[in-house]
């Protein structure tokens, strides 16, 4: 069930979980989404994942067929786990962790009559605040995915021709990422956050306000997905934003340039430097024990001196955010939200994106992703950062 | 809020799920997964859409900004509605229906508080039971899909050179979908269920057994993501099966071909002949009417008869299913199994996939999307059938 080289990774995971359990009086952890079964297994599979307060997991499978390890049972429905569990004189949990945030309600309930809890706890926000503090494998992930993220970045002016539209651009751009490796599939947190690979934003779409929590938004090429290129033709004067995923492994990181079809206004080139301000701010600053909030203040504020706050994450509609964790999805904890209450820890992974919407012209800005040191921010995304100009 | 085109259809599903309500005594029907409001709006929006059992819908928007409508409230939060309802005297529903499989336990039980319902009733059966009847709008959505679809995969074989990998074959297909209008984005049914715009199945990879419940299955190319291509040789004698999805609409057609690198075995030719025959037993014997699991063993019968059971629908792990409906996602009903309780009807839209794996060779047979008539099937991805040799 778990692969050699992951093992004292993922056993360091549920040590933590199990402390946390020990800590706040839970009996066991039950995982069944995605994201969370391969944060604790290293493989995605359809089924269950059950953690004691103490002592080994146990795996419940429905598919793939031909998993074998120890505590592993193959199930049909999940009902087979309580008979399994006195078959096997496992303890049932009085107080149970369960995905309350990801698990539909009556898939809940189901389990739920499963297990009969008398108690239940919210396993969705205990992930997201273990996951947000990643493992020695998570990050020489990130780095891997980081190295290939700026190779193709690099690979961007390549791809342009003359007379394009936004959305020949991103075909070329995509096929730069999956033949370097890219796996594809972009992986969110929340029902509503659809996106496919990433978001190229040029000229008047930059405005166009999205029904998701992305920094910006774009009208899309069809309203079942309104967010990214629309069919803008890349003119002259137009700013050209680039921030597609970097999930060259499960670990995704995170990544914005902005490209120019000539030369771009004035304004365009002053908030791309004042982004640029922000990001050398915070990199100066941040470190562990740096409120979270405190990053957005910084950038907000530079915005705000510079008579910028108008375009500062959006025009129409601002993003209140200037960057957000990073990992299996691409929304993870923390937020860097003047509402957030977290502070920076180490071996935190996040992206930092202060970006101006500058009308008639583009978005503007940059985007990087930093692993928190002991000492401060490492950055795992390394590019030039300046407008770069299309021939 | 509702564009003027769509107006007539958009009126027809409010007319629905209003006649439904009526029939099993609900009072009203909330829905906030983004699958459903564009089904009941034609849009994506970060909200809630509110339908009485009588009178006009009512729109509760987050994000994005700037809409605009009868009976439309922007609010921050869920909460707000009850004052909404309050404040313009709308009726508060006793029996309310929720989006029970689809949104999140935490998420069901805030507006559970919000609305306070004395009881709550299955949304989400009644939608995708709904769903599976398609308007006439979404089946002039169906033919733009499978035109382009069709388009596509006459491009296929000129993608091919000799001595590529899976992958490699994959990334230079995704091109061509992506520059022919592929919205790109494979919207799926049910938590457990990743993809990334398709599957390229080659070799001894088709009978790697997958976590999902799609048709088949794949390594792929990351534990993260276990389904498709693997970096498989394409090789002298190697069935390659193209499963790619056709949004280029909202409403994504499914297709299969199979592709070959110089010849195959005979089993392999003869098995495919298998699924052809058992795609026209099919189209000749299904009507309004007959019952969804009659089709599947039809399909396993033939597969029987030509002893070919071992290596249907996969061989390590076989799908109990031969087809399913298809849509805004790929995975709608009905559902071609032999469990179903469903029999076709007018206007239905499935896709029919009788498949084998070939142990060593890969996969063989065919997928095509049809139409429900009031007479029988209309085949809506029209391309040649046969396996195609590249070269």
């Amino acid at each position: 069930m778990i692969q050699q080289d992951l093992a004292e990774d993922i056993e360091l995971k549920w040590n933590w979980i199990q402390k946390t359990m020990q800590q706040i009086g839970m009996d066991g952890c039950l995982l069944t989404i995605d994201v969370n079964l391969f944060y604790v297994t290293g493989r995605i599979f359809n089924g269950y994942f059950y953690l004691p307060q103490e002592g080994k997991p146990f795996f419940f499978i429905k598919r793939p067929n031909g998993l074998t390890g120890k505590n592993l049972f193959y199930i049909r429905k999940p009902e087979q786990i309580a008979d399994i569990f006195t078959e096997n004189g496992i303890a049932m949990p009085e107080k149970l962790l369960m995905e309350g945030d990801e698990i539909p309600y009556n898939e809940y309930i189901r389990l739920q009559a499963v297990f009969q809890p008398k108690e239940t706890g919210n396993a969705t926000a205990l992930l997201r605040k273990m996951r947000s503090i990643k493992t020695p494998a998570e990050i020489e992930q990130f780095r891997f995915s980081a190295r290939k993220h700026a190779e193709t970045y690099a690979e961007i002016s390549s791809c342009f021709r003359v007379g394009m539209t936004d959305l020949e651009f991103q075909n070329e751009i995509e096929r730069k990422m999956r033949k370097n490796g890219s796996i594809g599939l972009f992986r969110t947190f929340g029902s509503n956050m659809d996106i496919y690979m990433g978001s190229i934003l040029a000229g008047e779409n930059a405005e166009y306000p999205s029904p998701f929590n992305f920094a910006l938004g774009g009208e899309g090429m069809n309203p079942s997905l309104p967010i990214g290129a629309n069919g803008t033709v890349l003119k002259d004067g137009t700013a050209i934003m680039v921030d597609m995923a970097g999930n060259f492994s499960a670990y995704m990181t995170d990544m914005t340039r902005v490209f120019s079809v000539g030369k771009l206004s004035g304004l365009a080139y002053k908030a791309h430097q004042v982004s640029l301000a922000i990001q050398q701010e915070i990199e100066q600053i941040a470190k562990p024990g740096t409120p979270c909030s405190e990053l957005y203040t910084i950038a907000a504020g530079l915005a705000e001196k510079e008579g910028l706050s108008a375009y500062f994450m959006g025009t129409k509609q601002q993003a209140k955010f200037v960057g957000h964790g990073i990992g299996i999805q691409i929304n993870e904890l923390p937020v860097l939200t003047p509402r957030s209450k977290e502070v920076l820890e180490p071996h935190m992974v996040f992206a930092l994106e202060p970006k101006f919407v500058i009308p008639g012209i583009g978005a503007v800005g940059i985007e990087n992703s930093f692993l928190v040191t002991e000492k401060g921010l490492e950055k795992l995304t390394i590019f030039k950062e300046d407008i770069i100009e299309l021939s």
